[in-house]
């Protein structure tokens, strides 16, 4: 088997973030690439009837505890954010920007840097001047993505990125589809990792 | 650090199912005990507003997967049973007869052997005749069983025991809790494994 492992994650999921940082180094061990997909959980859970963890009684504050203590388990860094969660479509659209004008190792590197603001550095994310300066960093000009990614064209992209996504039954985040089947979270990564090295679970 | 682990779990959980296989070999791998729980999701989701996995749109269908998937990734028999979800309140309530009658190991045998009959045998242990059958396979009087399974004091024992529950966090199927620290899911048993080796992750 070869081909690319479709990886489906939210800015604003701590677990995507978690996986964000592992899935290259597993795809790449058994010669596959990975397809990176921003999408909007918001919008996934209106078809889902799903809520975000923080807000979902006795499931939230676990969440919350879980966070901290799963990047403690897998080391890695993480602090929680003071905004959480929040609106994610400006940095999902700024990365279709960015792989449609830089190409896509710079849009992944574009992510990289966007979940690190979010999930170490504690920055909002949501705010163009957070997205700007994440651009910046990168060299890249922060005030033409911001453009960009308001442009109708990239919004409609990124719409129906998220519709494709529902329809082949992405319902969280992470989400890898290798092969045609589907794995959900970041405590499915062995299972992923036995699947792409098997063949088969 | 010593004492029980306590771990609770719906009779009609597929993943409480594959933590009940494991559970007791983990504690004993570090000097623990267990205290077996049965509490009733339903119950629970009517604080947390959750439904059960396979009545979720697009979660419903991939659960149904994993559960397959899973129990081959760690070689637990599971075949899945025509009856899903189903009531539990009859089985919840009579391993608390159980435990009251003959003792904590024998509710834990009783327990055991309800969780095959369902998700091994596929039989439908919502029904009397089912326990009846698993008791008598324990060398259990099936019929008082059913009786004091039924009895006021025993319904009240588990609204208590599944009011306790909810009051601790516990919000789904499996949940432990050792010294303190909760660990939601079978897929958390690394994280319970490395918690009761080091007293801290």
């Amino acid at each position: 088997m070869s081909g690319s492992i479709d990886f489906y994650f939210d800015f604003s999921s701590p677990y995507g973030y978690f996986a964000s940082t592992r899935i290259e180094a597993l795809a790449a061990k058994h010669g596959r690439t990975v397809s990176w997909h921003p999408v909007l959980l918001g919008v996934v859970f209106k078809t889902t009837g799903g809520a975000p963890l923080p807000m979902v009684p006795l499931k939230g504050p676990y969440s919350l505890r879980d966070f901290e203590r799963s990047a403690r388990f897998h080391g890695i860094a993480y602090r929680r954010p003071a905004q959480f969660p929040l609106a994610t479509q400006l940095a999902a659209r700024a990365m279709l920007w960015v792989r449609q004008t830089q190409g896509d190792a710079k849009a992944v590197e574009f992510a990289n840097a966007v979940y690190r603001a979010y999930f170490v550095d504690g920055a909002d994310i949501s705010q163009a001047d957070t997205i700007i300066g994440v651009a910046a960093g990168l060299g890249l000009d922060g005030a033409a993505l911001v453009e960009g990614a308001g442009s109708g064209s990239i919004k409609e992209a990124l719409r129906a990125d998220v519709d494709a996504a529902i329809a082949r039954g992405v319902f969280g985040s992470p989400f890898m589809i290798a092969d045609g089947e589907p794995f959900w979270g970041f405590d499915r990564f062995e299972q992923l990792d036995a699947f792409l090295k098997n063949g088969s679970i």
